[in-house]
């Protein structure tokens, strides 16, 4: 009894990083199936346009109102990406139903079909992941102190929902010290440092089991490094590239003021005109279907979709694309003549090929992207169903940051020249570069810095990447609450 | 005038990052000459074995005694480390003339010395280099205060040495990140997640400057990656490795109780025995030379040295051989018949020669290095002088990391075979592992982890790494306090 006492926090830990990894192992697996179900039924109607686009819509709103119906009916604490909530409890207040069951399996549903609905409806995995844990954590705490018989510790359980934060953003990435550096800094305003442990040992053990499952999956994707990345670089980057880095870490700044600034707005809108606010709340299931209709339709891949780019790609496979360590102007050119005039072919090898088009370079593909993509998410956000909002950020960053560096690559064709070597000019780093600032500017951390190295599984862009992610969030901490911090004043 | 207010913190955290990445730049240069000038001597003497005796010990011996005679003569506030007082003036003790311009003289000539004197003596820089950039922050604090005219004000006072302690830290490993958490773990008990930026801002600036006076220098080594590795792993380990790694934490973990209890009872009695007390108060310069006498005769490369291996090398060599990635082993056949019989010749290009020796395998010279360094270390220890405890176990777990590792190669030539593929080892990650075990053992910290990936560019081995950190912590958690927790005890 004593020995189980001693352990009890190991094995509870223990216990928290492997179900949670079990668990968004087979999310992952069953979002893979339901994604390629929908491309397939897609490809076998490719002489019918009309069902074609029937069947590509169809798809995502019934998911969508699956979503929504979970946090209308089952539990109305699923609602959203819960990692406000998590912040306010942790500094004291209770929330009610909010760490119960019901509202685990609610969440577990509902963001499995957000999920499933993929880069269409944009929205992620994070905050869901961390509110789960949380539930998990103090589920798991009780059933142990039943076990044990000790008796209901506070602090212990504060602990506890710290270290179950940390747990859900590591399993999301499989990034055990960016997940907990990113879980105290999006969580806690303090922190006790002999907390630490706790937090890594989970996440380690969580990361773990992730590999184990990948295994006996036999699935390389899911490896400890999620987009491996290996770009030789002796001598990184010159003095004057720097600045190139200082730029975008700028634009990301500025452009995340916007949008901040633009989603408080909606947020505010939508709630204080009395009409609009109780037609949604009554009627939360029809809007989300209508917003997926809209949606579904901007990215049918045979129709507007084909500008967009990368429609038919997961948002695991956006981010693979916008990492991947070629140059696509050059690569483009190289391919040559695409004169078949057909929208780029289903090849699930060559990602890459989703954003060429015949009649547009990928430039235009992905500036059309980032233009467009930066008002669907807006969009998307005012859906009331179980979902994040770090992921789409972060991927919309990464294809900004590629943006900014295809230009720069464009501009430099031969590289900057810096002590005589002219050094080519790498886009994925600058993708990089924008995935951590503007989702660090979005949720005002520094840690997502962390969370792209740990994803690329190479730390050699650190200064440039640090650089960009401290202008970034310079500029939204002066001008912006984050957007947890956002949600949390509406809310009140 | 309010302009200056509102920038006042960036300017001095700015200013801070600089003024020391310049020092330690300067520092570095000065020590790298010094230690140039010794092997010139000692190699211009080549014919006069004992004038070379005489030479290599009066070299160190001259050091250490003015190192000794700057903690007893100009402040014997820069003896030690200074991350103790650091901790217990975070915790709101008020000690007098530690953070005078006096003490920071005194430790910057002292570090100097005891940095010269290299791998003989063994000793680092960290904790000196925390220290003075603590004093530093509070002198420009106070000089800002003047110019701006505003208050003193505690709290600032407060986040202002958080902030000096990680540049003093990523000042040391040019790691901005794991600089910052390591400086956290260290000194903090709690930790206000807003402070947060100002030591990522003030490291991130040291890490530009460095890497601009490394251009302006023309020195490659100074590079953001200090030792860059490129393992190319597509598919890390195998679950069975995971394990390999989890006994070199537990190596790691108990070796750290052995040699925390070892210098915790010479402490002790040290200072217990009134008589040897007061002995080594009033003769800190003699004894501090005949401990260099002492080491310096047990390193004389023609004499026990050429068995210890590695004594011509610097400590951040030692670092390069230990992360390189050859298997020494294997190499060692393929040199083939070194039949001279003489002691490596130096050959500053090719390091790893120097832990070959004609009558002895590469794998007695190491074990020989890890088994003595022990009690050198230990031996080195008593001496007071300014000097650093975290950069000689961090050398001494890569060393004992490269042991294991190699033994491992040796039993296992083909790799560990699993799912059929057999994997080679990479001896050099269990040098990274055991670098990160053993220091964060000794510490009590985690972060070490992430110095070791910011040292070596890559991230691949972040699961293995951390499964060797987390089960050294834990042993050395649970039997002993930290090494500076444990100054702080006997001095109390």
């Amino acid at each position: 009894r004593l020995l189980v006492r001693l352990g009890e926090d190991w094995i509870f830990l223990f216990l928290l990083g492997i179900s949670m990894a079990t668990i968004s192992f087979g999310l992952d697996v069953t979002i893979a199936k339901l994604q390629r179900a929908n491309l397939w039924v897609y490809d076998a109607l490719d002489r019918y346009r009309y069902l074609q686009y029937f069947s590509w819509v169809l798809y995502h709103v019934l998911l969508m109102i699956t979503s929504a119906g979970m946090a209308k009916y089952i539990s109305p604490q699923a609602a959203g990406s819960g990692i406000p909530e998590i912040k306010v409890t942790l500094r004291g207040v209770v929330l009610a139903e909010f760490f119960t069951l019901r509202t685990f399996i609610a969440k577990l549903i509902g963001v499995t079909c957000t999920l499933a609905a993929g880069s269409t409806i944009f929205l992620g995995k994070v905050g869901p992941f961390v509110h789960m844990a949380t539930i998990l954590a103090t589920q798991l705490g009780r059933l142990m102190v039943k076990l044990v018989g000790a008796k209901e510790n506070p602090s212990r359980k504060y602990e506890m929902l710290v270290a179950g934060a940390a747990v859900g953003v590591a399993c999301c990435f499989v990034a055990p010290v960016g997940g907990v550096l990113f879980s105290v800094e999006a969580t806690a305003t303090h922190f006790a440092v002999r907390n630490y442990w706790r937090g890594f040992f989970a996440a380690t053990c969580a990361a773990l089991m992730f590999r184990l499952l990948a295994v006996i999956n036999r699935e390389k994707e899911t490896v400890a490094i999620l987009f491996s990345t290996n770009w030789r670089v002796e001598f990184p980057f010159d003095l004057p590239e720097y600045l190139s880095y200082a730029i975008l870490g700028v634009v990301c700044g500025c452009l995340c003021c916007v949008y901040l600034f633009l989603h408080r707005t909606t947020l505010l809108f939508l709630q204080n005109h009395p009409r609009i606010s109780t037609l949604l709340r009554n009627n939360r299931m029809v809007y989300a279907a209508f917003v997926a209709w809209v949606l579904a339709s901007i990215t049918f891949p045979h129709g507007f979709g084909q500008y967009l780019g990368g429609t038919r790609l997961t948002m695991k496979e956006h981010l693979e694309t916008f990492f991947n360590n070629i140059t696509w102007g050059i690569e483009e050119l190289s391919l040559g003549a695409n004169i078949s005039g057909q929208p780029p072919n289903p090849s699930y090898s060559n990602n890459f090929l989703q954003w060429t088009h015949p009649n547009m370079s990928t430039l235009e593909i992905l500036t059309c992207f980032v233009v467009l993509k930066f008002f669907m998410l807006l969009f998307a956000n005012t859906m009331i169903i179980p979902a994040g909002y770090f992921l789409p950020v972060f991927v919309y960053g990464a294809g900004l940051g590629r943006l900014y560096g295809e230009i720069m690559a464009k501009i430099f064709p031969n590289g900057i020249v810096s002590e005589g070597i002219p050094i080519k000019i790498t886009p994925a780093g600058y993708a990089l570069a924008g995935a951590a600032a503007y989702s660090g500017a979005v949720t005002q951390t520094l840690s997502t810095a962390l969370l792209v190295f740990e994803l690329s599984g190479q730390m050699s862009h650190i200064l440039p990447v640090l650089i960009a992610v401290l202008i970034a969030n310079a500029i939204s901490q002066n001008y912006q609450s984050s957007f947890f911090d956002l949600i949390v004043i509406i809310k009140k």
